[in-house]
């Protein structure tokens, strides 16, 4: 098993999307993979909470049920397990066999959502994450946009799952400034993508973004 | 929720028992819960993993299953969820209502079973206990004994769930002279107890230990 300070540098690329709920990651992770597979990559295209056998199950406890049933702090160590299983399972195998990963959240929406909106644990978060996971990824894609737009678009897939992305249009706002500061804070592998256009438009800047990087 | 930074001083106390298997904890910590009953205290008696709602199903995703189902470092955080949620849901409530918390197994078996047998994470379990936990007994009882007594003892009442404690003998080992470790670090919660005798000599002085604390 590979401890998070003697990460090796592995062949493959990392790439994560972050976002507020709507604003298209799940739609542009999948144009995304299909279109670096018709480069002829090999794309491995993951999710969190979830993507691992063990993550799945992990999110599932943590996500059915009253939404009071775990602490903040509680749903943060689940959350990190999770994750923690995920890597090791999933995307570091990936990212050794030289594969492009593609993840629909992963840190940085901890970071927001346990951090910013439950409770005040971002330092804790921070800490947490340096302590038992280390990895960030190479390249994370963040689609910007206009809450009121997103949580239009959201309500029209609303699961019972989905009591995270449930929290209305301020805390949407909250999200939203949350993530431009984040990537203010990691410059390096932020790419912002102003989601408030057509699919087409918005996948055409992201295919831009990572074919720059893997160049 | 109690952040573990600003843990109020409870008025009940947190009494834990630690040692190698087969040493007799579970026997003792019920007999130490009917003695404090019969002199008119309120007694919580509780377990980890396990201890509250949140804390047994988390329990059971762990123990269940392929022994490699799960790393070291997921175990460790899968664990350190469990409990933060028996903390917040049954050993702090109890303690603010002025009772007294026995718990067979604590914080003290992490730091043996995650940080000594699985991989070398001792650092990390304490960085994880100090940063999400934080809480540590007023007072643990280590029932001290020769392994091969507690190994003969235990092949008596094996469950399925038992792959923790079915290391073998040399383990055992290891175990208990890592527990006495312990004990010198923290010498003002630990009372050691000779467990190589008869159940009634044990529990004698242990209502001693106890007694003598809550005076
Ligand atoms: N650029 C876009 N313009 C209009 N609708 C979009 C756009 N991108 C996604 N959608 C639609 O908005 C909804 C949310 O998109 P989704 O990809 O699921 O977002 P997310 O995964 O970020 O929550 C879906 O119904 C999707 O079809
Ligand atoms: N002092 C003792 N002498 C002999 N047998 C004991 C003694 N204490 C406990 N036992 C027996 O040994 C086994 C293990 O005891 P248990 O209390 O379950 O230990 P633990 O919870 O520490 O694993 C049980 O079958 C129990 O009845
Ligand atoms: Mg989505
Ligand atoms: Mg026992």
């Amino acid at each position: 098993m590979t401890s998070p300070e003697d990460q090796p540098d592995r062949p493959g690329t990392f790439i994560t999307f972050e976002g507020i709920d709507g604003s298209g990651k799940s739609t542009q992770t999948r144009l995304l993979a299909e279109h670096l597979e018709s480069l002829g990559h090999e794309v491995i295209l993951t999710r969190e909470p979830g993507g691992s056998v063990g993550a799945e199950e992990i999110r599932s406890l943590v996500l059915e049920g009253d939404p009071d049933r775990w602490s903040a702090e509680t749903e943060l160590l689940l959350f990190t397990a999770a994750r923690r299983d995920h890597l090791e399972r999933t995307i570091y195998p990936a990212l050794d066999a030289g594969k492009v990963v593609i993840c629909d959240r992963f840190a940085d929406s901890t970071r927001m959502y346990q951090g910013l909106s439950r409770g005040d644990l971002r330092e804790k978060v921070d800490k947490l994450h340096r302590l038992m996971i280390g990895t960030e990824p190479d390249l994370t894609i963040l689609i910007d946009m206009d809450p009121a737009v997103g949580l239009a678009r959201a309500k029209g897939r609303q699961t019972a799952e989905e009591r995270f992305e449930d929290f209305g249009q301020e805390l949407q706002f909250k999200m939203r400034h949350g993530f431009l500061d984040l990537a203010q804070q990691f410059k390096d592998r932020f790419r912002l993508i102003d989601g408030n256009r057509s699919v087409d438009d918005v996948a055409g800047d992201i295919r831009l973004a990572v074919t720059d990087y893997l160049a």
